[in-house]
């Protein structure tokens, strides 16, 4: 099995985390695109939209895409299970985990694509929408924090994927966009800390 | 079991085609949003967020989400499988699953959201948005193509959940933003005239 990371990515760490969690050791190839090493035939044939991260597996199937390598390195590395114990659990697992994605995740790397200066000149950037994410993401922390009363993970009564993908988010809020959470936000912020101390925040 | 549902939109769709595919005959409720019957207390008390759909479970629990809600429902009636038989093939049907949304699907509702005049005044409207958004469904749609040469369905041997995103994608496309399967990208027209010939797809 070999994995094909960009270090400096959300997606790519949210894998890393959860290999982290499993005690997985996966050997790992930096792929850097500065230097367009995601666009040469030989990644492109592992991965045709050219991003990371790619797990590929000892036969040679490329699997795509970091919630697909998550769920499958969970399934054959059930322990500590990451997507819930039973049908109803594992569906508010993945209820929350797309949450995590599509409220925050995805529009904190929105913001970024469409206001850094580091995708000037590579991909159209529209400010305006930037704006519109930056908006989102400040209401979204607000709702997270009220869902969070009397909660101390996400979805479950224990650490999921879930809080993976929403500390791989809030994380990047901070560094990408500068938003953070607020000392009034208590439960986002007892989460935060509660999560950040674990030993496979940082992988 | 209770399924909240609104006809218009192309995820409760997804959730409603594979109700069918499974044979599955859910009691369902309309949200009016236009009346604004996702704002209300009681429908805020199912999905905080407002949006459609929820399956209310008979406990009262509340899965939201439509990837969600399918995984589940495939979960507790497993024939047809529609995520996959085994790890790798389940890995695969995610892998092309997330494609096929976050490709497809979500860039196809951003144009609606951005351009439509239904939205205007309801939610900030980016056209320079709903611009980029084209180019990239059109581009992904020649992507497509490529990819199923050889293929019948999108992830595996059968159809599968992928296909039913693929399939909710290409239908907005083309009622929403007037983009459609050209005469050359020969594979995904074939694609496209084989699940549309299924009983289940005008659920």
């Amino acid at each position: 099995m070999k994995f094909y990371d960009l270090a400096a990515s959300p997606n790519t760490r949210r894998v890393r985390i959860l290999m982290a969690e499993k005690g997985l050791e996966i050997p790992t190839v930096q792929i850097d695109m500065m230097k367009g090493e995601n666009k040469t035939p030989d990644y492109l044939a592992k991965n045709s939209l050219g991003v990371m991260p790619v797990l590929e597996l000892d036969d040679g199937t490329c699997i795509t895409e970091s919630a697909a390598i998550c769920r499958y390195l969970d399934e054959i590395h059930p322990e500590p299970p990451l997507f819930g114990r039973d049908p109803v659990e594992r569906a508010k697992v993945e209820m929350w985990h797309r949450r995590m994605e599509l409220e925050i995740l995805i529009p904190v790397i929105q913001i970024f694509v469409h206001s850094n200066d580091m995708w000037k000149g590579r991909r159209p950037q529209v400010p305006a929408y930037a704006d519109i994410m930056r908006t989102q993401v400040t209401e979204r922390f607000d709702w997270l924090d009220k869902e969070l009363e009397g909660r101390d993970y996400i979805a479950t009564d224990g650490y999921t994927i879930a809080d993976i993908t929403a500390q791989c988010g809030v994380l990047m809020a901070k560094a990408a966009a500068g938003i953070r959470a607020q000392p009034e936000q208590k439960n986002l912020t007892a989460w935060w800390e509660r999560v950040s101390a674990r030993p496979t925040a940082r992988a």
